[in-house]
């Protein structure tokens, strides 16, 4: 059904369990003792090691950004539109890191791993988890890869919010930072939004408090809805209209009917909302969307993004999307004024694209040329 | 701590329950052979029977849009801040006229109803509705009290598209037809947001298939995390950046602290979604919702909603507010474009507001001065 081996793909892939036994200092207090991170590379280091590139993830993505576990996959890596060779992160140029991060569900460590003092999974007892949490064992990733300086920490969403706290973090350690579709910090609506999430999981009787693992059972039920809910908001009213309009699943609406009319747009939307709720954790959920809310890139810089990004030795690029009302427009250039006063190199884009957040993952000409002229720029 | 004899205030009302026998054919081909209207009237109803006018009620509204029913009432009707003598609905010239929908859960017949056959509460089992089940019952009400021809039917969202099909389905017996914040049927997006309202009603294991009554037990959770949802959309972005930005409950946001953050707009949310879980009927909600979903104006016109105008002989007064996301202006473009094309007069305003969709219901300058200056064109 794929075929891995056409040009523009990476192509097979095989991810790598790496171990950490340094102990980590999370934001909360707490601190890991131990920790594992799934990731994939694509391209090669080159000698000076001066050509890596690391790919964060949003918050249901993972460490498969492109290319392919196997042949018989249906589809390929999250991002694969723009990683490839001769793609806007050029493998024929960049060695690519990608990773699932810690609190994650597909295979580093977070609320599905064992707990070593209790032998049980850690659910809900699992470290609350900041960006910055994030970012610090990514620079032990680095560590461990040999790799002193990422020619560029590229993120959209929730990964762009790690690519600006790398700058803040570890400004000599990072050149390029790519901050797509993000923002300095989430909106009420966007806060509202991700609790109303979390309700819809917690009043799930299968949640058991996050222990439902130990129950043996899962709070599908509740995932569901609160993908549902981020689904919805992530593309725009207009493409939603152009996708289902007010289509009928059964294609007539016969009037004096008694049983329940369904539109297009609900079967799509159980249907995303059950096959997320089959492949995801509920707990990472719980943790990433709180990542999401309590990011707020200038707090420690009394609420100053300019005194924030002055820590910056890097160069941005940002990109923001027309119809993406959950990361409008407006809060990317927030980011690109701050930076701008902080005397800041950085280059934005605004591309027009019909398709809502979910834009920065999708194929678009405007966003793959101003993106791969960017990526050209990065000497290695 | 209020003041029911304050200027402008209707004062003391009481709501009363009418009964209807003749049956009642709904839009599913199901008959209702009894029914009740919980009814409440402000002002007088004039000797030629000219000057009343019929308030038409929204998703969660009821028959109480004005005034008080006891001196100790903490808040007056829903839409009292346009509702009295010498507002725009001015009673001083009119004879108002506000029910509780068919379906609905403040004493006109619906789901927590007995169904006289079983002897047990309709639940689940009660008859989907259509807008125009909603209207037909509405002109049994004005046969009831001797009216032959309303001076306007008014309302915002759900309750202008009654407005509007008053005027298709009875054009002799409408006058004006005034029609707020409303569309001529739901986008793709809006359908989303209320199918996932329902599923999280669904959802909760308290439902049991929309027959609680009979189990003793009531869907709260679900339904508070559906007004949930539902608030979040009838307020602007904007707004909730006002009322709460991302201020946090404890006022503090200490580095390190393990235990959850918790921003004031979550707790505003949980506690908005516990309140009215209290008070709604979850069964009414589902049928409320349903009835939004299959509201389109023209659908038997050939989807052409100017061939729909043409069957309406009154005037219309239509108006939007610039921060309604969920019935944004184009919507009320779309309206007033078929009206001037069917030649039918309209009167349009696009009032300015921070308050989203909520504001119909809210004091404002500009919008109080557009409708009441047409209200008082209305010849009585």
């Amino acid at each position: 059904m794929t075929n891995p081996s056409a040009p523009g793909s990476v192509g097979l892939v095989t991810p790598e369990l790496l171990s950490f036994d340094t102990p980590l200092t999370l934001a909360s207090g707490r601190t890991l003792a131990h920790y594992q991170l799934m990731v994939e590379t694509y391209g090669s280091l080159n000698a000076s090691k001066s050509n890596a590139v690391l790919i964060c993830h949003a918050l249901s993505g993972n460490h498969h950004a492109a290319g392919y576990h196997q042949e018989t996959d249906r589809k390929p890596g999250w991002w694969d539109a723009y990683i490839g060779p001769g793609k806007a992160i050029d493998t024929n140029r960049f060695f690519v890191v990608s990773l699932n991060n810690l609190g994650g569900c597909d295979g580093s460590t977070g609320p599905t791993s064992l707990n070593p003092q209790t032998g049980h999974p850690w659910g809900a007892s699992f470290s609350t988890l900041r960006v910055r949490d994030w970012v610090h064992s990514q620079a032990r990733l680095a560590d461990r890869l040999g790799i002193e300086q990422w020619a560029a920490v590229i993120g959209g969403s929730l990964g762009g919010m790690q690519a600006m706290r790398w700058a803040l973090e570890y400004p000599t350690r990072v050149r390029n930072s790519i901050v797509i579709a993000s923002a300095l910090k989430l909106s009420a609506q966007n806060i509202a939004f991700n609790e109303t999430a979390r309700q819809a999981i917690a009043n799930d009787p299968n949640f058991h408090n996050g222990d439902y693992l130990r129950h043996n059972t899962y709070p599908k039920q509740g995932l569901a809805v609160a993908r549902m809910i981020g689904h919805i908001t992530y593309l725009s009213d207009y493409v939603m209209g152009q996708k289902f309009g007010r289509e009928l699943k059964s294609g007539s609406f016969t009037q004096g009917m008694e049983e329940l009319v369904e539109f297009q747009v609900q079967s799509y939307l159980r249907y995303q909302g059950d096959t997320f709720s089959e492949k995801f954790d509920a707990n990472t959920y719980m943790l990433m969307t709180r990542a999401l809310d309590y990011f707020d890139l200038a707090r420690e810089y009394n609420d100053d993004p300019v005194a924030a990004f002055e820590q910056s030795q890097c160069n941005f690029f940002v990109s923001a999307f027309s119809t993406d009302w959950r990361f409008p427009i407006e809060r990317s250039r927030e980011i690109v004024d701050a930076l701008i006063a902080a005397r800041r190199p950085v280059a934005y884009t605004e591309i027009d694209s019909p398709y809502g957040h979910d834009a920065f993952l999708l194929p678009n000409e405007d966003y793959q040329e101003s993106f791969t002229r960017f990526m050209n720029t990065i000497e290695i």
